[in-house]
């Protein structure tokens, strides 16, 4: 066994042992540990701004690029927009743990009813305020958690432990060790997060790319499930019936930023139009500084260029016959995260709706509104892109449950 | 890639093009397929029982053990009986497919809604009513299937492919390719179904034992997931305040039949009431012919009987201190079926409810009823018992599909 194998074993006893103690919390103390922790991170600015300082610095003399140095950083700024959230996610209702399902006979009642998972991994970037969002969603969902953040985080999600988030669950009369995090820099500690299925069943893997695709087939051969989507993309079809202004304003939504999974990745327009529009496309395009891919592509249709720090400010244009077309396009070519279609033909509407099978399929709205907060009303746990039964699309802290059906008497 | 590789794999392509035929039936043209179905089955009886005919010969003249046999048996009764079970099917209703969830700003609305997976695998015994009972549940969740019974079972199941289950989808206008038999005889056929998640994403396994635990193994190795349930074996746990008479009642109706997964395989009693119990639970065991394995055990406490054809009448009998031990116990040495407690005491009871992990969890109930039809009042396609997000337990049809979020302008 590896050490690192030992260390994540080690957290999964320890985040297993307590879990009961985080199942059997009432709505009310669950929600006063997220309150907690949002009281925590302003009382304890100085000590979290301290350990993310000597994170950002460590990275800049090790040469880390500025905008992941960025992402690092965890100023008064960032800690008090993470306190709102932990604030409005206390404010979140419960779903209801219990739903009946009518009488049996004997004299019995059938009830389904909603079971915290136990243990849940996450796997996350070095942005060490995930560490307190994900902390928090595993609270509210009750589900214990091990964390594994990016090694040039360790120093400020140590603090994020230690000073908040355990002395939150601890205040509230919690087992504090319900969160655990994996403190070794080594890449192993991933893998060796989903390599225990008995102790961590469900991972939770955050971010796109191949770092994500090869932990996901990694869990899978070790029988561990993952919530993850390794790839994104958005799609944009223009249709025939499409009001030109609303198309290009759609384009530009969903070119807001570029490093994200949700933005427009392939943009899919009805031959009928496409002669017409392709100027106004161009022109928007170099207004906002992204080239089109233009056919003949010298890469899948489908290839994601948020995931190209190259040439990130791309995007593939082609030309369809119409909205089935474009679905199978979608359907065939992409991740399946989010397809939409621009038109003022409601027939059109429904049939490509109805043909795409992807997690999210909008009319006349910008792929970026794929997100929890936005679309939800809460923060994301992740993202999932499996094309099976169970959570899908964002997945949020109400998905993180098992089905028990309950037989009692009536 | 072997022979049986590229079988599968053309079923699974010919049941791919087939799937939006049927994902795009409206209800009464789905449940008119079962009716027709249903019809088939009296109308072709005689090519049914002829088929079946030769099956049955085969396997016993190939030495085949008479309980086998019996089971490959597809008489006038069982046809009867499985055309009474796909009337009922057809009469039940459809789960909501779309479920609003509110609006978004910019004049926008979201929407969950229930699409199908697509293309379903299923690996089953050797009975041939199964392939009328998994077809007919496919086709009520509007997905394609590909399925793969026993080889002794063949020749019955491609009679019901062609004479009753792809005609009733042509006579109704769908494309009678959606439901596909692998005419495979060699268990390499078992394998190729788990083996592309591409074409198959998602295999239901009937039955349990070391088939079912290397197929769903496999499976997840090659990114395929399973509905299965290799381990079952009811837990029924008497606490200190049961009523005697009804404990007994419940350890008979758990053992009505031996080599089924949520007969009672493991008794628990609480210890106060073990030493006045013990006589008149062993003279009950006495009376049905049943060996109570009694401490020290010489295995597993969760050894699952069912599956030892030489032991299959013994019931394995732990005294446990109380409730929540006795959940203790079922959540770790067992399966995670299905567990039961009898108790007079409803604070017992919802200790040991609110402490049971598994799939079930009863109160003064036999595990006998997790069933599909017994508890939910429809077929089951499988059972679950991962212990994760998603369909678990029972899984119907309704359980079949993959969740769609819905973005459309108001």
């Amino acid at each position: 066994m590896s050490s690192a194998t030992e260390v994540v074993a080690a957290r999964g006893r320890a985040a297993a042992h307590a879990a009961p103690s985080l199942a059997g919390a009432d709505d009310a103390t669950v929600n006063a540990v997220l309150l907690a922790m949002a009281t925590g991170l302003g009382e304890r600015e100085r000590e979290l701004v301290e350990a993310n300082s000597a994170d950002v610095e460590a990275a800049t003399s090790g040469g880390m690029p500025a905008s992941m140095v960025d992402r690092l950083r965890m100023g008064t700024d960032r800690l008090s927009a993470a306190a709102d959230q932990l604030r409005g996610l206390a404010a979140v209702p419960f779903p209801a743990v219990t739903r009946e399902l009518g009488d049996l006979p004997g004299g019995l009642r059938l009830a389904e009813r909603r079971r915290p998972v136990g243990v849940i991994g996450a796997n996350y970037e070095a942005r060490p305020v995930v560490t307190a969002d994900i902390a928090s969603q595993l609270v509210k969902s009750r589900n214990a958690g091990v964390l594994r953040t990016g090694a040039a985080a360790l120093r400020s999600s140590r603090a994020l432990l230690g000073h908040v988030i355990c002395p939150a669950l601890e205040r509230c009369g919690l087992d504090p060790s319900a969160i655990q995090l994996i403190d070794v820099a080594h890449h192993d500690a991933a893998l060796a997060l989903v390599e225990q299925p008995g102790l961590i069943p469900l991972v939770i893997l955050r971010g796109s790319g191949p770092t994500t695709r090869d932990l996901a087939r990694r869990a899978a051969q070790h029988g561990v499930r993952t919530l993850a989507h390794a790839d994104g993309g958005g799609v944009l079809y223009i249709d025939g019936a499409a009001d030109a202004p609303a198309a290009l304003e759609l384009i530009e939504a969903g070119l807001d930023r570029l490093g994200v999974c949700n933005r427009l990745n392939l943009l899919l327009v009805a031959e009928a139009v496409w002669p017409s529009l392709q100027g106004r496309v161009l022109a928007l395009f170099q207004r906002l500084g992204v080239a089109g891919s233009l056919p003949p592509h010298e890469h899948p249709v489908g290839f994601e260029w948020a995931l190209d720090e190259d040439n990130e400010a791309t995007v593939t244009v082609l030309p369809v016959r119409g909205p089935v077309e474009a679905a199978r396009v979608a359907n065939t070519e992409t991740s399946g995260l989010a397809a939409t279609i621009v038109t003022s033909d409601p027939d059109a509407a429904r049939r490509f709706l109805d043909a795409y099978e992807g997690t999210t399929a909008l009319w006349n709205a910008s792929t970026r509104l794929v997100d929890g907060f936005k679309m939800l009303g809460v923060p994301e746990t992740g993202i999932n892109v499996d094309r099976l039964p169970g959570p899908r699309g964002p997945v949020t802290f109400r998905d993180l449950y098992l089905r028990q059906f309950v037989v009692t008497p009536r």
